[in-house]
């Protein structure tokens, strides 16, 4: 099987969190993990015009063949929402530029998928993608590691096999007790 | 002075309006104006490709340096904002693209720019710029026509000489008083 690779995407208003993971038979290996901070740019469509030249930049630079994209439906206000499905609108429309598939999965989908548990707390998920693939917890931003979160959902959707009889919420727990609260 | 051409945009999730104008001194002229009906495709992600890749194909048809749009910053609810802010995003994206100046106005803005009433019917806007523009109202939907409007409030909020004297909210009462509810 060829390598896959995706490009996870949670998309923000201020900060947009980005991941890039490849899939090579059974092995997951994220390329490249982070954010976007957009708040210093008060004009709201140069916010978007950077949302999509960096994704643009992003997938040039890794040649991803998937995007896949948190798409909350339900969010505070009408005001927040319409920024919300901009920056959504102009991410998908960088995907769609350059040839790359865009499936979109909701925030509950993809803790269900990533950690077996749809209500997981951000942290909980944050901490175990870090164990599973190897990253510094420390070092990211929950942002960040949404994307990646989103970037797995979609891989283990796609009917990929799962690698490590390690990985998954219910191995989790059963390692880490503590962490379960 | 150089003749400018401005593509206006009511962007919607199921109707598109555009309408794309070309200023040459002081002659308005509108080079083609229409809508895209998307409701026949169920796939989200299908519409904001299609809204992406006609808008691109009108660019590349008229090669317009501005792009105009109505962006309304209020609405019914949360889902229906979220989906208007991603054709809105997708919209702006096939301007980027395309190197066109991107420049939102509400609609009151534009109805004021255009007729000097912000709160005019869009039925007497659509009335008032048929006439102004020698435009056959029946055969065009409404947001083709609001469209039209937000390109030529663009025209007009740019600084160009606006033309004839009859134009105008004042000169279209005094012209039309029946039409005035």
């Amino acid at each position: 099987m060829k390598a896959t690779r995706i490009l996870g995407i949670d998309p923000g208003t201020n900060i947009l969190g980005f991941a890039v993971i490849e899939i090579d038979r059974d092995q997951v290996t994220v390329l490249e993990i982070g954010v976007l901070h957009l708040k210093e740019k008060k004009n709201p469509s140069d916010k978007l015009r950077e949302i999509f030249l960096e994704i643009q930049e992003i997938i040039e630079r890794y040649l991803p063949q998937d995007l896949a994209i948190e798409a909350p439906f339900f969010g505070k206000n009408v005001q927040s929402m319409l920024k919300l499905g901009r920056a959504q609108g102009v991410a998908m429309a960088a995907g769609m530029t350059m040839g790359l598939t865009i499936t979109e999965y909701s925030p509950k989908k993809i803790k269900q998928s990533v950690t077996g548990n749809g209500n997981a707390a951000k942290e909980q998920v944050a901490d175990m993608l870090c164990r599973m693939l190897n990253l510094k917890p420390e070092k990211l931003e929950l942002d960040a590691t949404d994307a990646l979160s989103v970037a797995l959902c979609h891989h283990y959707q796609s009917g990929r096999i799962v690698s490590s009889k390690k990985s998954g919420w219910k191995a989790f727990i059963k390692e880490n007790p503590e962490r379960v609260k």
